[in-house]
């Protein structure tokens, strides 16, 4: 029989397994509980109405399609038969496996606060995104409606918390949203007048980036009109709004870009994990204890020179290339690969229309030229020939006409059983929240 | 004080009457409970995953930027105040009008089941769109990890119900999925074994067509591995199949394309409507007794020529132009141009890929050549040069490559309601009833 490999999570880690497993005699299943591949890097262009939604994502068995050694399964792992093994899906199901690959990922994580996630929501999945898309659009339709001049003030106060490379990227593009793209399609409300706030409770943003582009990071923010809020932990969200210190700002839409927390792996496996769940591996990404198993990606606890990986795009697909070399090697009896060793490819991030910062070793980029590199970079990294054509063509068409493209309020939070019908509420207050 | 129109629909007769109105000195307000206008006669391609939901809706306020005589509002219609002439929105706001225009449309209707509409949802809006996509691609994923046979089965067998254009459309380009598309991507269920049913309660499919071109239509589909019922109405619908007569068909993938019920504008207006809630108008589309109130498009039953004007595109559009004629008219001093005249444009419908038919008249065209018109005509209409550009890159991609883009399962049908987290089940059977 062939060895049989169990790849959970269809992520950049996962899918970076199966590319360098081509050509090896063994049967390899995907299992991904849902069906498509997404291109996290440009998510925060979704949930800010820029690209619609399959601009990023794949179909998984689609992009497998020619791999007749791969089966792709929709399946919910519920945890993992380490004696038997096995994975066990929910529904009972059972994978057997010779080698066990886990890299899924990461979720937003609120430190204690779960209840926070219902008024400030994270961006880690494409509903996720349009999650935020329709509150987004839905406060701006809001605020034109409303007589109410607080109440108009607080429809249009946008706040993100958390200024990694995510929240940045996010409040550059909503104040353009507010400021340049929506201005002359709103009658009532003068969308200029909105406030957006990024909210960070570390002294600076960016911290992963030098002091400089930081720096010069915060200043095209502020130009973009943009209030750059550090050394304030927000201490409470409610539906009304966020308490910053003594603060209260009355808002409704909040997004958390502030911290993660590693899938429930370390439980499915009793692992050991760190403070954020990641389970922690040898240098070579197995488990300890047990060689057939290997976890990868953002769902790992990994060092490198003395350095812990950090939970990026390129490292996962180090991770899954490394992987891929291991299990080659032992199944042809070569030397394997051994310790990993993480190659910084760099930090991207943009701060809006125009202006990106860019850091390798000590190199470091900012400005426009920094802004066409990032697009560059994203779309040649962007999966498949027809993505990059429609991702560039979009793009071009937003950059060229100032306008965007994917302005849609379509999905419910609420949806009734039965389906939508003509009574239903499309701005019914229940949305919100 | 400008004369005020209130517009309620941004459908195709709305936007055209928004349109008729360009350059007259008036207030315009156009209200709508979305946020979107919605090219319907592609929404099949949407449930079936070939087009990308932002290819065929656009948002209305982005469509009316440069109009600033239009004003435009997201909103829910309760009621009318024919005394005050206010349109009375949900959450109490009045929106007083001088003119007012009402052309919201229709919904599917059951005939008095409508307990049918939660297993077999109906074709109208973005939403209903992607939630007949999700049903039909989770079919494929459930048939795939299914280890009974009968269950298997009955993942892979989709019945339409309702033989008119839209029902013709979608079993043709499901069989295209089914057999054609999807056979490569799948490794434990064989695709090509679907069931594709049409199911039509009349005695022949496109009832509006000639009789050749319907018999062609029937072969066509036979050809593409469609099962074609006419004939035989549906007595029962429930989570686990359809009857039909004497037989049970068991399915978990049922579309529904039977039939149509106007909106509830006679409710608003207390006004006269036909046995489908189509309000009656006079021969000018006014409401009779009250000639400040236009109804159009499939809200309304106008006659013309002795012959009911069908619920069609062009006819909205027609009936759009004329009362944006009728109002200018008014306003001008000029004579109205009095009694409604359809002018019937033909009939389209694809069915698969490479075939289509086409009535004009006593011109009747079929096969490839009428499938180039049709995607022509239909790339023609949509709104938008950058939509045209991108719906035929799409397209053209989809033939030359016998693949499609937007196979995406994200929304769910009962959301929790603190957002997706990773603990939620992509596969839960749940989402199916």
């Amino acid at each position: 029989m062939k060895h049989r490999i169990v790849i959970v999570g269809a992520g950049f880690a996962g899918l970076t397994v199966v590319q360098g497993l081509k050509g090896v005699d063994c049967d390899i299943t995907v299992i991904d509980q849902r069906n498509h591949h997404l291109f996290q890097p440009l998510l925060y262009q979704v949930a800010t109405s820029m690209l619609a939604t399959s601009d990023i994502a794949w179909p998984i068995r689609s992009l497998l399609r020619d791999r007749k050694d791969v089966t792709t399964l929709l399946g919910k792992v519920d945890g993992v038969d380490r004696d038997a093994r096995e994975v066990i899906l929910r529904h009972g199901t059972r994978v057997p496996y010779d080698s066990l690959v886990i890299a899924t990922g990461v979720r937003h994580a609120y430190f204690g606060k779960d209840h926070w996630e219902e008024y400030a929501p994270g961006l880690k999945t494409l509903e996720d995104a349009t999650t935020i898309r329709r509150r987004l659009l839905l406060a701006f339709e809001r605020a034109e409606m409303s007589e109410n001049e607080a109440e108009r003030d607080a429809q249009l106060t946008f706040a993100v918390i958390g200024a990694g490379p995510t929240g940045v990227e996010l409040v550059g593009i909503i104040a353009e949203l507010a400021h340049r793209i929506l201005p002359g399609e709103f009658r009532r409300s003068d969308t200029r007048r909105a406030k957006v706030m990024l909210i960070e409770a570390g002294a600076r943003i960016l911290p992963a980036f030098g002091d400089k582009l930081s720096a010069y990071a915060k200043h095209a923010l502020s130009r973009r009109g943009v209030e750059v809020r550090t050394g304030t932990p927000v201490t409470e969200c409610t539906s009304d709004g966020i308490v910053l210190g003594e603060e209260f700002i009355p808002t409704h839409t909040v997004i958390w870009a502030a911290g993660v927390q590693a899938s429930q792996a370390k439980d499915w496996l009793h692992a050991k994990a760190d403070h954020a769940g990641r389970v922690i591996v040898n240098d070579d990404l197995t488990l300890p204890g047990d060689p057939s198993i290997f976890v990868l990606g953002d769902t790992a606890h990994v060092e490198s020179d003395g350095q812990q990986v950090p939970g990026v795009a390129p490292a996962a697909k180090q991770q899954g290339s490394h992987t891929a070399r291991t299990i080659r090697a032992r199944l042809t009896g070569a030397e394997p690969p051994g310790r990993f060793r993480y190659r910084n490819m760099g930090n991207l991030a943009t701060v809006g229309r125009n202006a990106a910062v860019i850091e390798y070793g000590r190199f470091q980029m900012k400005g426009w030229l920094a802004w066409w590199v990032w697009g560059i970079a994203h779309i040649y990294f962007l999966i498949g020939a027809r993505s990059r054509l429609f991702v560039s063509l979009n793009w071009l068409w937003s950059f060229l006409s100032g306008q965007n493209s994917a302005r849609l309020i379509t999905q419910k939070e609420h949806s009734p059983s039965s389906g939508q019908s003509i009574e239903d509420d499309g701005f019914a207050r229940r949305d919100r929240d």
